[in-house]
């Protein structure tokens, strides 16, 4: 097996780089990385069963996995570029996929990795609470989201785990807003999307609420359906339960009221090294949620030009039933 | 042609998107992208020579191609997943790159582009300025990486241009250091590379400065060596000498010093939509260098476990000769 990607790289190894090979066969796990990374690597990876090794290009790499005489060779393809791909071909390596494998193995973790995720999602609450403090009349949302991250690092995050979406007004109806210089107006409805990285895991977290009390009852009554939607999700989500059961239980709700339609994307995804990953909540995943998984459970809804709601935690499965790292109040906040 | 790539498509579209496809032939030039985005694009796209269609799925635009019958296709190879090739393969189209066009394209900026980048360029140095006045001993690294981008976004950039570089002591001896949880302490070199974007565009930057004067000779000698260095090279890169010749002048200078060897990267890269394009300005680049293009002039020397100094600024060739976007002090601050 043959990886390259710097995420799964990080995974199999627990080493950051930014460049790196990792060669696992059934005698022997090698990490091949260049000359500025080769001392920390070693240091790190003392007590662990992975070779550290200089290399200075794919060409050594492949030379020596050739020169063991392996003819079959997984790789991540989803993740091979076409040089890389003819690279391989021009060795005459038969190919397979070992993305399937390693998608399986990284959606359950171990209680170290449970414990970065925990601490990740700790600072992001801690960040979130400051700038609930900071927020002012006139700040845009760009400004917002620097503020935000700016907090996290404060606090210990190593960076942001994906570019913070701040949405003011009807901007939060786009589920994927791009932040702007829009400026924070009262009454405004906020939608922030967040986290951050603590030992190379992420946190992902969304709270929607209100700078200064506003006369949009139908906002405060879709919220109080959104809230329930999450409430059932992860009350009822369980140990041995489909991607798309767990989905229903927030889309049945939802339903009930008519606002179905308007969520528009999947309950939720797993959350590690990369801010998506296996498993999928979505009303087409036969994913099975299992203990020791960590995903986000995200209900949201969204009226085009009006307002979106979406809230959001990152959980895991504990002895069977969901537990919340996010301490943070989901009921309406009004500033 | 058909470009997937989100930077390709932001440089053909001049619009931001997270899905999408661009097909040009000799008749039409169409912008596919999912119904988050067709609005949007529709309007910014009005006066443009680009239609707006909506596709949810990469096969649909396929079977568009396809329905045309198109044979030969263009597309990216360097950005082509396994995956993307099988769809191609399935439908049979003959493939050919098409990244050295555009990349013999994109290093050539129009007035509009050069705009953008000088506006984020003078975002990145007002935010740096205000950094200065706020640095403080018993920072972190990653604390001050997260101050400085929020400054940047308070100036009004849209976002980071890459994961700021913050290094203190002798963690600036690594030329890539991923900022740490390391602490600024009084005396100490400290090394920031950072940028920031407007319009979609780069901006490009290193300064090393020491926080409170130390009795490091070595460190200053070294420095102003490199500042020569910047220096010679920006005073001599015109229109129409090699990425070789432009790299050589730092590298010849630094040579007489015996510093050349710690010289470890090369003297810079485009800047643009992306942080690093062409042109490239290394011993081995033949890139030819030409009014229009922008891009970094970066000498940089390190001594492991001991110290590194690197002067960056983002430039423009105009009218032959060299021009800088920064105006930032580049001789030795002492906070």
């Amino acid at each position: 097996m043959l990886t390259a990607s710097p995420d799964l790289r990080r995974y199999l190894t627990g080493f950051a780089s930014s460049f790196g090979f990792v060669y696992t066969d059934a005698q022997e796990s090698v990490f091949f990385t260049d000359p500025r990374y080769a001392e920390g690597a070693r240091a790190a990876l003392k007590d662990a069963f992975i070779a550290v090794e200089v290399a200075q290009s794919e060409e050594t790499v492949l030379d020596y996995i050739k020169s063991k005489k392996i003819k079959t060779l997984a790789v991540p393809m989803e993740r091979v570029s076409l040089p890389q791909y003819a690279a391989l071909k021009k060795r005459r390596f038969k190919l397979t996929d070992s993305m399937p494998a390693l998608e399986d193995r990284m959606c359950f973790k171990t209680e170290e990795e449970i414990g970065h995720i925990a601490k990740a999602c700790g600072i992001a609450e801690r960040a979130f609470a400051d700038l609930l403090g900071q927020l002012k009349e006139g700040m845009t949302e760009n400004e917002t989201a620097g503020l935000l991250e700016y907090l996290m690092r404060k606090h210990g995050a190593e960076d942001r785990s994906f570019e913070t979406i701040v949405a003011f007004g009807k901007n939060t109806s786009v589920p994927h807003h791009a932040s702007c210089e829009d400026k924070l107006k009262k009454g405004s409805v906020v939608l922030i999307d967040f986290g951050c990285k603590v030992g190379g895991y992420c946190s992902d977290m969304t709270r929607t609420f209100l700078f200064g009390e506003n006369k949009d009852d139908e906002f405060k009554e879709v919220y109080a359906h959104v809230l329930e939607a999450h409430r059932i999700a992860a009350e009822n989500i369980c140990n041995g339960m489909t991607g798309i059961q767990a989905d229903g239980f927030a889309r049945d709700h939802l339903k009930k009221y008519g606002l179905d339609k308007f969520f528009t994307h999947s309950l939720g995804h797993g959350i590690g090294v990369n801010i998506h990953e296996a498993p999928r909540l979505s009303a087409g995943s036969g994913d099975i949620l299992r203990n020791g998984m960590v995903f986000s459970v995200e209900p949201g809804v969204y009226f085009e030009g009006k307002f979106g709601i979406r809230i959001e935690d990152s959980v895991t499965i504990e002895n069977d039933r969901v537990k919340s790292f996010m301490k943070t109040e989901k009921g309406l906040t009004v500033l």
